[in-house]
């Protein structure tokens, strides 16, 4: 589910940067599997816990999965988000100055590598890694739309064009949300500290 | 947690309406207590793992809650979006024609307020009616951006306000996504059917 979810947004940003609308098509069809997928996990995660009552860090690894389930499947719709604005955004001829929409999908896309590489190896650090490029997201983000409302003013012609990139911005922005929630769900998972609003540890569900 | 979270929709969108920005505080105020309860419901489902191992109905009911609960937290934190996007509008003149903005809060209020009464009440016709609440507000969404850009081309100079008001229909429209979600929760805790992703029927927890 991680890897479709991963070569969805992956598909959706290289269709937008190499302007090849085609490769649009692949985003839905992994949509269906991921869409599968969330069902399936949600419901192994119900018989697991129905079946083998699981405690202390096996009950916070199913907790876990639900969430991180549930964050997966919506980077796949915000994948599918892109490819529609984008498939808008390729009707028109290309925005010049470029903004740096390249650069925040490829960040977006290697936090989204690290928190399931995170989940996977159970690795706290990588975990962490990921909490830090939510910053230089946010800064990416405010950057295209600084820069891509200025050209608005100066060429009004561009607007539904420039009004595709901002909304693809806020996907890719959505996208990198649901990365550090599953990087804060990697560090429950492993500690049981619950880092979410400011970090304050909660009490343990082992006690 | 979801009077909370009405309370902050609602703060948020008449702060708004009244151009009265002082109100966006307590959005912000009341994010800290959705946060806190965000924590203690989660803490609370894991305990309740833990120690009762609950079967059929009630484990659908504490896996219903877990999700439940995060789409709660983050309609909490997209009315924090308005408010801030809110504050951004209200800095310049208002722009006329006024687009439907509030329309479109009033139905995503509502779809918030049936969804929480269809969790409490357990009744699924509510929970179906929120579902089917969904296109109208994807219609006054798409009615606002098509007006707004029309708007921007012709009036250059409205952009950056313009931007505001698309941001917020996006932050409305996020805020019935998750009231959808809520509902789909509601089916499946009450039926045991999973409706997401077009309805085929999973296979139950308590076989």
């Amino acid at each position: 589910m991680g890897g479709a979810v991963e070569a969805s947004i992956e598909e959706a940003t290289r269709a937008l940067q190499e302007r090849a609308p085609e490769r649009f098509n692949r985003v839905f069809e992994l949509e269906h599997s991921i869409n599968q997928a969330h069902i399936e996990v949600d419901e192994a995660c119900v018989n697991l816990l129905a079946r083998q009552s699981p405690l202390a860090a096996d009950l916070r690894f199913v907790v876990a999965v639900i969430k991180i389930n549930t964050d997966l499947e919506r980077m796949g719709d915000q994948a599918v988000n892109i490819a529609y604005n984008g498939r808008a955004y390729l009707e028109h001829p290309p925005l010049k100055p470029l903004v740096d929409i390249p650069k925040m999908a490829e960040e977006v896309r290697l936090m989204t590598r690290k928190a399931l590489d995170a989940f996977v190896r159970q690795d706290r650090a990588l975990a962490q890694e990921v909490l830090n490029c939510d910053d230089s997201v946010d800064r990416s983000k405010n950057e295209i739309f600084k820069e891509l409302i200025q050209f608005m003013m100066k060429e009004p012609s561009v607007v539904p064009t420039a009004i595709n990139l901002i909304l693809i911005a806020r996907n890719l922005e959505r996208i990198g949300d649901h990365a550090t929630n599953i990087a804060e769900d990697v560090i429950f998972l492993i500690s049981g500290d619950d880092i979410r609003h400011g970090g304050f540890k909660a009490p343990q569900a082992s006690d």
